[in-house]
């Protein structure tokens, strides 16, 4: 992750952020921001343009999504809001830490503070480059459960067809903003680094202990619904040049992918829907870190012998189910401060 | 893959197969028949049983598959037939060369020859290491697709479908015979080993050739249909006892999964089902061995902008689409020789 670490640093500098305080990175970010010195727009579209990009080459197959877009209702997409689950344990502690971490580094690598409103730039970059890390986790927990099946000749118990359907989905939110803005030769050599290390830092968390891999996972989906509310605020307030307009086109592929209706085919309504995918992801998270990965079923996918019980909703429960809620037969634990769902 | 092919050595000496012919594995043959010498009913069983397994335990989820399963016409499922795709280039001739490697040495190992039909111990040995093998390929191939698309941020153009529908259409394979035989001890330690060697050989290969991973799996899958025609002909034939009697119970899983109706639900009709999958991954990965999987769309997956065309079948085409067959604006070549179609 120090590779990482480094690039942001190098792009914090090249974006001109407030970058006093990162003493570490202060001989990189010095020189970078010399070089920076030259130009602030040709430095800012090594990362990230605001152009809207050209349209798939004629020749491009378009064929349906992998597994169809998530539907929400009005209040749905309304209703969620930024949430945190404590952590209970060191695992749990570790993985807050890192993902704070993470955040702090990325806020002040791209010149985010609380008081300013971000530019439309800030967004992309912050966006594009979070959205290609974001499909990494799904689709490597799907293929430990896929290798652990294999060995085992063991059923799944529908843990798969949600982490590939999060992979998925985490895709389809890049594939859009793909379509919104376009980034430069540095980002693109940050989705290859980004991913070469976050990848099998991935594969190997989640293969030494899957709670702690998808806690990890449940608190960047929290600091994504951060992110969304942020830009969903400041669309609302007329702050974000462009995207605050409600006649500014989006996507076609979005508009396909959750079939928006008419009414809300708006960049304000379009966050509010990536925002509700984020938090179905933090609530499938949180919930998966606290099941046993061995024997528990997964308790979003229908059971078909048992069709009469719903599956929960874990849009509207940021800090995800505990176990004895979601398990047959677990019982709550006898401590108050344990069963306390803060 | 030595450590792989030591181990099929080993399982070789365990069955008491004719070993004779591999000599450089014969110390370790020698010691392991010294130690079958007591008893072969136990040492069979070290790898496979064929009592059948206990139901899934009563809490055990059931979930609907993540891709619904094929459907075949009776037409079909009697039309599959063995085929083989002359290699063309070095590449070609490595990955034919490997398979039938394997192929001998997995004959061996479980003491088959051409002559004398297998016994339901050995086709259960064989199917089951071979299914855990099977389904590894296509999820590492998604892998890389989800991968790419992410890195680059384009349009997947179809290929994760199929091949996510492969490797889940093995794993059911897999499932399917864990409830027909139970695997022994050596055999779940194969399935580890195994599966350990092979994940890492494909996912490093799938990164150096797609065209040479594709057509490896092209060529693995005609020696699973040459397998499965085998076993047809000898239930129909009434050599395999047990499974030649038509009231012989076929798994819960397969009739749902296939959707196998009344008439069919026996072993000569769930080989047949099985083959036809793999029909289907032969010609598809014969297919895929031929494109440019930078460019080219999954020729197998509709075009929602071009649904008149309807997509190829590949179950009837043992050596796969050729490149001009399938992309549009593609040439056939010139040259007469390149262009016939074995
Ligand atoms: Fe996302
Ligand atoms: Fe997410
Ligand atoms: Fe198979
Ligand atoms: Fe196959």
């Amino acid at each position: 992750s120090a590779r990482q670490i480094g690039q942001m640093a190098k792009a914090a500098a090249l974006t001109h952020a407030p970058v006093s305080t990162i003493s570490t990175y202060r001989p990189i970010l010095g020189a970078a921001q010399n070089l920076a010195h030259h130009s602030q727009i040709r430095h800012f579209s090594i990362l990230v343009t605001d152009k809207i990009p050209e349209k798939d080459p004629p020749k491009t197959r378009v064929t349906k999504p992998i597994f169809p877009g998530p539907t929400y209702t009005e209040e749905e997409l309304l209703a969620v809001v930024p949430g945190h689950r404590q952590p209970r344990c060191l695992s749990d502690r570790l993985a807050w830490r890192l993902v704070r971490g993470a955040r702090r580094l990325v806020d002040r690598a791209t010149g985010v503070t609380d008081v300013k409103p971000l530019t439309t730039t800030q967004y992309n970059a912050r966006i594009l480059f979070l959205e290609s890390i974001a499909a990494v986790p799904g689709m490597v927990a799907a293929v430990h459960r896929h290798l652990y099946s294999l060995r085992k000749g063991k059923r799944d118990q529908g843990w798969m067809k949600t982490l590939l359907e999060e992979a998925h989905n985490e895709r389809m939110h890049l594939l859009t903003w793909m379509n919104l803005a376009e980034p430069g030769w540095f980002m693109r050599l940050l989705f290859i680094g980004a991913q070469g290390v976050f990848f099998n830092i991935c594969f190997f968390a989640r293969w030494v202990s899957p709670n702690f891999f998808h806690r990890f996972v449940g608190y960047l989906e929290e600091e994504a619904i951060h992110t969304y509310t942020r830009l969903e605020k400041e669309i609302e307030n007329g702050q974000v040049k462009g995207w605050s307009d409600p006649t500014f086109p989006i996507p076609e592929i979005a508009i396909e992918y959750w079939n928006i209706p008419k009414d809300k085919q708006t960049m304000l309504w379009l966050t509010r829907y990536i925002r509700a995918d984020e938090a179905g992801h933090r609530g499938v998270n949180h919930t998966f870190a606290n099941l046993d990965q061995k024997h528990d079923p997964n308790p979003f996918e229908q059971d078909t012998r048992n069709t009469s019980s719903p599956v929960p909703n874990a849009i509207l429960r940021p800090q995800g189910f505990e176990r004895f809620e979601v398990i047959e037969g677990v019982k709550p634990p006898k401590d108050e401060s344990e069963s306390t769902l803060k």
